[in-house]
């Protein structure tokens, strides 16, 4: 009945890796999966973007009080009100969780995700935080994988395999 | 873009009124609205059943942390892991909201919904806090209208005008 | 080891009671109770000025982000980020939870009270939903007492009561 | 009017440098700041204890609804009722941040220390991610300093001096 919930998540200000952010929406909303993302704008916009273009469900998790807070490709709209305390919410939504880039904000996600043992693709060729946790990450990986990829196409492999 | 956000609130062990929600709930999928609940049994479980029976995006906005802990008929889960503090997003989450009875969590929405200004329809026919709130309120209703509704049909009337 | 913690609601912007609500701050003081509020002004900076006055320990918990957010009788601030969904906060660190006037705030905490049994005193003679609540209710009065109060003595004397 | 408040962090279940952050939380009170923690057991409970031998005020927030579940030195409790989403509201009433160690948990803390400029203090002797993270740092530390501790005595030197 539910349908699966890829949250991609990456920098709001990300303009290096757009297309392939756009690309990763596109095969979201292709294999009929919900897209989640904290809906502002970066990565997330270009994620929401693809997926809306294939006619996808897109739902922004926003850190604001407002309706109209979203980028204009969510279909749906969730405001928290609760500023970025709301990443916690963004991870506990995920099926399989995208790390394309990011910064701090990113980081407390990827830190969700460990600690609420959801799979976590991290995005190698981006750069940011997805590049780095892999290599920085002290745990031991229990409880859910975490795998990375060198590319788009790897990406998605990865996320039809952990939905 | 956006699809308008219609969010149902009343009591998670409601048995007398689940007929009403169920309509009320196809009437919303079937104007092309999202329904919008806390994801529970009751009200908020037969208000979904209402709505997926006629092909409707279904979300509910749980307290727990897990994807399962929603009603079978929703479509999308967002646990939030805070408890009935996600009472506060529920309402962010609306373009307008329609309370059937409800105890003290209902009231506590009720009360979000005049704090963020929320257009309320009260159905004054099932009882609770739904019946008891528009004759005990305060404060003057400014920024947003409370109406009550008297049936089903008065309830649907509203939310079409309002959404 | 633990001292008790009493959570003192109220509208931000009450101009009337203030003088009831300093002199119940300076009883929970004296008594060497901590006393809480959501920080702001109005009840909750005159409650907050009693209890600064007889050296007590004064916690503001806002909704904004800043340490620097509170009323300056608060001497110890917890910033949530939250907005008002930091009321069901407020509620939870209660040992007991005295309404003095207020408005939607006020009674989305009150709710919260009945939702988490939290001992609750209503003052009936600060008008607001403190007054009106206790007639409106249509909840039975299990799991803990709400209790009305005439005057401030009154007010403390339940407080001692029920801490 | 409000004293400096610094939120020591670190796992729940660390046993092996409990010495260390009692020592840590006994400076914090000895120079009459507040210590806040997550409130729960090993590094939380240690840093508490040694805070309170001191006669220090020591608040702990934790992540469930009690006022029951904080350990046993905690003189004020607020509890959220959030689960780790509380992590967002413990790095937000710093004025300083102390890393002792720490997994996941303490990795979502060290993000959000960077994503709201809170003068952060990482105990390179403790292991986990307040060793990791400094390394693996990507952002370049603007708005508010990152800085490391061999032993017991910097940490304390780097708390006077950012409090």
């Amino acid at each position: 009945m539910r349908k699966k919930q890829v949250v991609v998540i990456g920098s709001s200000d990300e303009t290096g890796f757009n297309d392939e952010a756009r690309a990763i929406g596109r095969f979201i909303a292709d294999r009929g999966y919900v897209l989640i993302t904290g809906g502002r704008g970066g990565i997330m916009e270009a994620a929401s973007r693809g997926a809306s273009e294939r006619g996808g469900t897109v739902i922004g998790i926003v850190p604001g009080d407002g309706l109209d807070e979203a980028n204009r490709f969510c279909s749906i709209v969730i405001p928290t009100g609760m500023g970025h305390a709301r990443n916690a919410i963004n991870v506990l939504a995920a099926d399989v969780i995208v790390a394309i880039g990011g910064k701090a904000g990113t980081l407390s996600e990827i830190a969700y995700a460990r600690i609420h043992c959801k799979p976590l693709i991290c995005c190698l060729f981006a750069g940011g935080w997805s590049a780095a946790f892999p290599e920085a990450a002290i745990d031991d990986y229990q409880g859910a994988p975490v795998v990375t990829a060198r590319d788009v196409e790897e990406t998605c492999r990865h996320i039809e395999k952990l939905a």
